[in-house]
Parts: structure tokens; C-alpha cells; sequence
């Protein structure tokens, strides 16, 4: 079991209903359980979460973690543009920024953060089931971010899901983590998303 | 919507496959979803949860929450022997604890503590789905703790729930309330559990 270096902070964020919660439960389990780590999950619910909006932070760490806040993520999972809009500013510099790419818009990229897409919505509609968006994402994470062992994230994956989905999670996750390592095999570690400018930029 | 007034902190702890983060999530948004407040839940992995074991601490509070781990809890919900074991000497004087009867055997009631038991699996089986069983704790919480309007709860448990599940789990909801209504309505505010002395003590 592979222990986990150093200290990481996540934001995973988008709208009710895509799955953050569980998107951030599996990397925190795939961590703690599935490799030799410690984790934490934290969930805000405030006024925003009325606005259908849901966001989890996960940190990974080597040591126990005293405080399970995060401030700036080094790495920012989006799944809507308005979790994007929302919390990249947020990202620290060096960091990474992983979108759904058709739902995410992105309109600047900040100096030395590397940004990588993912059709998730229609790779899990491919599948048969476009609720397990979450889990691709989670696939193609595992494969750009090299964080963490893809075993560990696929047994978390498995963990996480009842028995009668786990095939169907399973299949997500490879289809997420394949894309990613084309992705990677194609450009290297540049850049993935070309950012867009706003009409009133140009 | 009524506003949450004070600061709470909560535990819920059992085994995993319980469905602990669920009844969390559903405390958390009740609170600040469908009432005035704001919430947090926490859950940390560690070696513990290797063992199955699942914990999430959920705080509540009419203001937002800086700081998210809770060191004692106003409020302990157990579902298993060794959660209970773990968690109870943290619980704060004063406070409540709630057990699943029949998975719990309580060996002693710290001074001023409160402490009420449900048989919440034995009454999800009668729903014909033991799965429930955390909905039932959600429902008991709602009469006993009376901490938050069983409205915001209920409407909680539905938008954490797949619409096809939605109607099993609000009978669960409605069933766990229903029993720690009766049971305050029968003993009052004292205690409901009685504590069993070990055989090494008696």
C-alpha cells in the first residue's frame, strides 16, 4: 500500500444532483483506505447550497489533518460554470484546474496553472447513465492529476457504490481514466483547455 | 424559516454501510437549507475506517462556521457497540445521546446526559428495507433533540434521497419521529435507555 507525500487540497464543485459529495468521498477513501493515508471530507451548507449549487473540499495528507479547511485548492474539480466562475480564482498558483468541458466555459487560465477537459456528461451518457458523470470525473482526475494510485481510486469507487452499480461505476471510471491518459500521452503535461474570450474582451 | 439559533455540534457514528453521511447530510441541510442556518459535515478517513467503521460530525449554527471539528458533542447519535464505546466519553455534560437499541448496549449514562434508544433497524425491516434504517435514526433525532423543525428535516430527507426512493425514506423519516414522539410523550424528558452494568461489575 502506497503511502501519500506531502499535502493536498481539492475543491470539488458544481451543481446538486452531479454527485460531488460522492466524487469527493471516493478520493478520500482511495487515500485513507486503499492506500496509506489520512483524509478528510468537508461539506459548507449555507445560503448557497439554496441555490442548487454543491461543493466539497477533500484534503490528502501523509500525517493526520488537524484542520480540514482549504483556501486555495491545488486542485479544482468544475462541473459548472458557475463552481468555476466561483472558486478559480481560488486555485493556487502551480495548481491544477480539471472541467467538465461542455459545461464549463473557460475564459482564462492563471499563469503556471495546467488545465485539463473532460466531456464527462457524454463519456457517462455513452455508458447508459448519465448520473455517473461524477465518477468519470473522478477517472480522468486519477489520470492527470497522478495523485493518487489508480487501483486505490478504482477500489474506492467500488467501495462507495451499492453492489448492483459497481459495474456500471467501475466501466465510468475507466472511461474517465483512459481519456485522461490519451489526453496526457497526446500533449503532455500542457495545458489540455484552450481558454475563451469573452466577447467583450475581444 | 425559522432561524437556527445557537451553535450544535453532532456525531453520528456506526458501522459503513449504515448510510452515517447520508443522516448527516440530511441533519446539515435541513439546517441550512430548508431553515435559516448554516451547517458543515466532516468526515475524516483515517486507519479507523479500514476497520468499517464511519463517523461524520455535523455542526449547526445560526452564524457561518469558521472551524468544523468538534471535539465534544452536544449530540451523539451511535449505530454500533464500538462506536458507542468510542464516541460516548466525548459527549458533552448536558447532552443527548441516541442509540440503535439493539445494536447498543449501554453501560453507563455520564451525569446529566440524556439518552434515548430506537430499535431503528427492527422498524426500516418492517418498511421491508433495513437500508432505511438511517432515516429512521434522522426521524427519532427530529423528536427527541428537537433541535430543528421535523418540516425542514422531512423536506431534507426527500432532497437527499433518488425520487424513486423518496417515498420509502419519508415513511422511515415518519416512523422514527413517530416513535420518539411517543416514547417523550411517555416518559417525558428523562431518560429512555437504562444503562446495563457489565458482568465484570455486577
Amino acid at each position: 500500500m502506497q503511502r501519500v507525500l506531502g499535502l493536498s487540497e481539492i475543491r470539488i464543485a458544481g451543481f446538486g444532483g452531479q454527485g460531488v459529495i460522492l466524487a469527493a468521498a471516493v478520493i478520500g477513501k482511495a487515500a485513507a483506505i486503499f492506500q496509506d493515508g489520512h483524509a478528510t471530507m468537508t461539506q459548507s451548507f449555507g445560503p448557497e447550497a439554496r441555490g442548487g449549487s454543491s461543493s466539497a473540499q477533500v484534503i490528502l495528507s501523509g500525517e493526520p489533518i488537524l484542520y480540514p479547511y482549504i483556501t486555495r485548492p491545488d486542485i479544482l474539480v468544475v462541473m459548472s460554470q458557475e463552481a468555476y466562475t466561483r472558486f478559480s480564482p481560488e486555485l493556487k498558483p502551480g495548481g491544477i484546474l480539471i472541467t467538465e468541458q461542455e459545461l464549463v466555459r473557460v475564459d482564462s487560465i492563471p499563469p503556471g496553472v495546467r488545465a485539463y477537459g473532460v466531456p464527462a456528461t457524454r463519456l457517462a451518457e455513452d455508458l447508459g447513465r448519465k448520473v455517473v458523470l461524477n465518477i468519470v470525473m473522478v477517472g480522468f482526475f486519477g489520470a492527470v492529476a497522478k495523485l493518487l494510485e489508480p487501483q486505490a481510486l478504482r477500489q474506492a469507487v467500488a467501495d462507495s457504490v451499492p453492489p448492483a452499480m459497481q459495474k456500471l461505476n467501475l466501466l465510468a471510471f475507466d472511461k474517465g481514466f483512459e481519456y485522461g491518459s490519451e489526453l496526457i500521452a497526446r500533449k503532455g503535461l500542457e495545458n489540455s483547455v484552450e481558454p475563451v474570450l469573452l466577447e467583450s474582451e475581444a
